[in-house]
């Protein structure tokens, strides 16, 4: 099952399953019209939203072991977090609108878990318990605000710095050694795997509730493996995570 | 004028006007029951919520020479941003529950700018026309996690960090050199003043809006004068800024 949040060609925002041909069946119950009539959309005739409308973003730093070298960073002791505000967030198909006059704007593949109720103190036994389901994120970077400044706000919470989506996919259908890629214009950059997180998806949500509530729609973004690189003016970017599909987004830089 | 936000005696959710008596005024257009009749309560058969809902708290550190020495840090060449996420919200009055097994929680009183439209590349000229007007802040700080973690999420976002209120006061309401105080169990703290301010609050707004996008009902948190200082459980903290009045809550440490 694969979640995916949408406006109509009548401009209403639907919910839906993406079917593996394709299509979308909508559901009826959040139509505002409850009917036994199946309606089907195609792709190219609506508009993808993010599947989710996240207060925030908590983001983890340097979970994938290989990604935390070639930053020249110690593999560290607790996960590494920071947030985005929700003025991140961006949909698939959307061209991203990035900073001006920043040297190194950065790609980041990531595996986003979405949260599935308002929770505190989750223990990382009962953790699968408040996860909806996984979606992808592009963790976009500005590399040189990120180094000048003590908490990453410029560096990480700029608009647009997250698109998220294209669909939630329920846990069974991404496997526990799930691939997380980048493609840039095609040429693969970034080939990762969750089994190679250093802190794990229920590890990481008990660490997180430990000090904060995460709402419903809420994101928890894992981490990105090696190489990440620059995107320029013109770029199109994809992240897979196997099992949830492709993240596409263009780039302009003004 | 002084916007309050509140639930009234039947649970319904008002805005008004809290006048120099102490009373309520109700704004009939809020109350979904069009009427010229007008609604006034006391304080204290109203529960105040918090006068904005903010996406996000954008808050700045070492805003105050003086504070900034007290830490031993430098006075910063730009203004030191971090985020507090929505969970961080508390209202005026209430007890706010923080956490357990932290040696160091600080009290920080800050002037709260409360921004009144979306808004992104707003100069520090025109940076006025996007002001609601000015609340109080308690930025409260788990020192503990703060000095270990590279981003202050741990330190800055937990559940509770951020009580605001009681009002939204006009900008003619608050002077240049308003103070900003804090007191626990009625005994002076911290006693600052908005003319201290390294960075102005239009340059804050400049600064950010290069970056993001901000919302109606978003609040900058302008920095804390000297005096942080530990809270313990069963604490009253009362926050005061000049013409805005004071947030008060009581601490609660399990």
């Amino acid at each position: 099952m694969r979640q995916i949040r949408f406006r109509d060609p009548d401009g209403d925002v639907r919910y839906g399953e993406l079917i593996d041909d394709g299509t979308i069946r909508a559901d009826p119950i959040r139509t505002g019209r409850v009917t036994d009539a199946v309606e089907t959309f195609e792709m190219e005739s609506i508009e993808v939203l993010p599947p989710c409308d996240p207060s925030k973003i908590v983001c983890v730093g340097r979970n994938y072991a290989d990604h935390a070298e070639e930053m020249g960073n110690e593999i560290p002791d607790r996960p590494l977090l920071f947030l985005k505000s929700p003025n991140a967030v961006a949909s698939h198909g959307s061209t991203v609108e990035l900073l001006t006059g920043i040297e190194t704007l950065d790609h980041e593949a990531e595996l986003g878990v979405v949260i599935a109720e308002r929770c505190r103190h989750v223990s990382a036994d009962d953790a699968d318990g408040v996860i909806a389901g996984y979606t992808c994120v592009n963790d976009i970077s500005n590399r040189d605000d990120q180094r000048r400044e003590t908490n990453w706000v410029r560096g990480k919470s700029f608009d647009d710095s997250a698109p998220i989506g294209p669909v939630i996919a329920a846990p069974e259908n991404v496997p526990d050694d799930a691939s997380v890629r980048c493609r840039v214009n095609g040429e693969l950059r970034q080939d990762g795997s969750r089994d190679q997180f250093i802190f794990s998806v229920p590890e990481l949500i008990e660490e997180i509730t430990a000090y904060m509530t995460l709402e419903a729609g809420d994101v928890i973004s894992t981490g990105t493996p090696e190489g990440v690189g620059p995107l320029a003016d013109g770029d199109t970017v994809e992240i897979e995570v196997e099992g949830v599909g492709t993240l596409e987004n263009q780039v302009r830089i003004p």
